[in-house]
């Protein structure tokens, strides 16, 4: 067991030297070079084809992750909260969104969206076609994400 | 002069009105949309042609701003410090960045790079073309930037 976690600290050191190449300690200029491993979105909180790229985690100087999120045609998340708030920057296609109670809201690439905490809502690509956005995503007492139930088809596609 | 103040009051709150156009109150998603503004980069501060769009004012819940920069080809900051550090998501083009005492880093269009709080450093496109990041800049005390002596050719050119 304890082998395991020996083995567990020493690839996490390595890895996070690999991250870091050219600094020296943590206190240089880091830079976080796309193509990192990408992963596919959990079919329990969200609808469609979405590829997830983890870019920055939380510190305590810049208190929010970084990820690109892509949305295949029709992708959408589910219906969710975040509890410090999240920022999306529309990289390509267009962008819907749309709060609990709420008219759907579209953004293009180069447009920026705030979402403040706790308001219940969805966002993804549009009906007609993909979607990527980077989002900027806040963490209160390690949370950034209440997931609460999918989107249905009738939700998205109505206004 | 309160005529003065009240005419900048109205004006500034119809302005914030236009901009939350479709938001009741300030507890709704909000969408920036690109073509914001766009100003030139001070010769104080910056070398060569920089355009710069601020797009996100600092919140409570969000305690950084963002702004689409774009550097001409060459084009680059004057060294200066972050006192909350800077995270910078290059968009497009190849961006060069470097530390005082440093060695040159390049970071290219899907790359996102750290730079910690108090770091002295510029940052700028590279000397083969236009380059444009979105920059989120952390905000302490009131402050989110430090700007101290220009980046020489020798200083662009060297390593």
């Amino acid at each position: 067991m304890k082998t395991g976690i020996l083995l567990i600290s020493l690839v996490a050191a390595t890895l996070n030297f690999a991250r870091c190449a050219h600094a020296q300690d943590a206190e240089q200029i880091v830079v976080h070079k796309s193509g990192q491993p990408v992963s596919q979105g959990s079919a329990d909180f969200f609808t469609g084809a979405v590829k997830m790229q983890p870019m920055l985690s939380a510190n305590a100087d810049a208190p929010y992750g970084a990820a690109y999120v892509t949305f295949a045609v029709q992708a959408r998340t589910a219906w969710h909260r975040h509890p410090a708030g999240q920022r999306l920057i529309v990289i390509s296609g267009t962008a819907w969104t749309q709060e609990w109670n709420g008219k759907r809201i579209e953004a293009k690439a180069g447009d920026m969206i705030w979402c403040p905490p706790n308001i219940k809502h969805w966002h993804g690509a549009s009906a007609d076609g993909e979607m990527t956005h980077v989002a900027l995503t806040g963490v209160k007492d390690g949370e950034n994400v209440e997931w609460l139930e999918k989107v249905t088809d009738e939700q998205y596609y109505g206004h």
